[in-house]
């Protein structure tokens, strides 16, 4: 990487994490930026027109330039890299589960983290409450189909650790703060165990 | 392509249409399976060992491998063609515009259009009705970011058309049928003509 990169970001957030912990494995240093999405510091005026105009983090500025969107950020991160498959179907095959960490994991996964975890079941408005339920069994439905996945091999895709795993990792592995059991999915905790054991892996936190 | 593609759909799906799309603009040929997800045909036993764990379509065969997830199928078809661009991060700013895709505008676009065009409001049940209020503005949301992200450009991501028009292509000609208003668009009103007008383009039926 010859431009700078810096991350704007909050600690806490698996999907920040998710970049923080490509950087590591690959070797790449990045500055870091933190905002508090409790203080709503990521819908500022400045924040919208400066950063992102969807309000959100993590984004990944490369020199002048931003990129929204955690995975895409691991993307482009690693491209090229052996955390990217070489082989066309693999490749594909990575982005199937990155997307499915994005529509099936993470709206139910870490959604009830960050409702039960951090803002507190007690300061839930009637609308997030009533979601509890399906959210949980949908979050179950994710992590079970993970397990099952994972019955038969180390990695999601070939026979080494790929963004996909990085992807997945991120809120699987502090499920627990969203009241997910994972003692109910030993493959799970497992494959959890060899992500973590990877060279040059950094905590959340 | 010199393995078999078979695409395993529901036709009014925009996101079985999203990989119709990108073929038809590859000139590539697909087989295509039909299933009745109003009937639940893709959570049948069979459905859910031999095509998607996952219970959903659409799934992209490949010789005798399966691919779902309609933008990592997308890409799997389009890698290396001029519809995935060669800039590192072009590349990367395009997987960011599918990712929001999935995360921001679907869930809300597409679903209103399930629920209120296919569904019909008076067969939803408590939880979904009580959803409609936030998904309709999470949708606009969705609608006025592209609009304003096109007031300055004929594409999403570079100078021609690239996968992240694709994906977003495919629920929003068709968001009508979820009652969002596409006149307060203008910007998304020229880009769908301009998607439409590619050669090979198809219709989603």
């Amino acid at each position: 990487m010859d431009q700078k990169l810096i991350l704007h970001e909050y600690t806490q957030s698996g999907n920040c994490y998710k970049i923080r912990l490509t950087a590591a494995l690959l070797g790449l240093s990045l500055e870091r930026r933190e905002y508090d999405i409790m203080r709503g510091e990521t819908r500022t005026p400045e924040f919208l027109s400066n950063v992102n105009a969807n309000g959100r983090i993590p984004v990944l500025q490369i020199g002048d330039r931003f990129l929204p969107e955690s995975n895409a950020a691991c993307f482009y991160l690693a491209d090229g890299s052996n955390l990217v498959p070489s082989d066309r179907f693999d490749r594909a095959d990575m982005l199937h589960w990155m997307f499915f960490e994005q529509y099936n994991h993470e709206p139910n996964v870490a959604t009830l983290r960050f409702w039960l975890g951090f803002l507190g079941e007690q300061n839930l408005n009637d609308a997030q409450r009533a979601q509890i339920g399906t959210k949980r069994a949908a979050g179950d439905a994710a992590l079970k189909l993970m397990d099952e996945h994972l019955s038969s091999r180390d990695w999601f895709v070939g026979d080494s650790l790929t963004l996909a795993d990085i992807a997945l990792y991120a809120y699987t592995h502090v499920a627990e703060d969203g009241d997910f059991d994972l003692k109910e999915y030993p493959n799970v905790l497992a494959w959890l165990d060899r992500v973590a054991a990877q060279p040059n892996y950094v905590p959340i936190a």
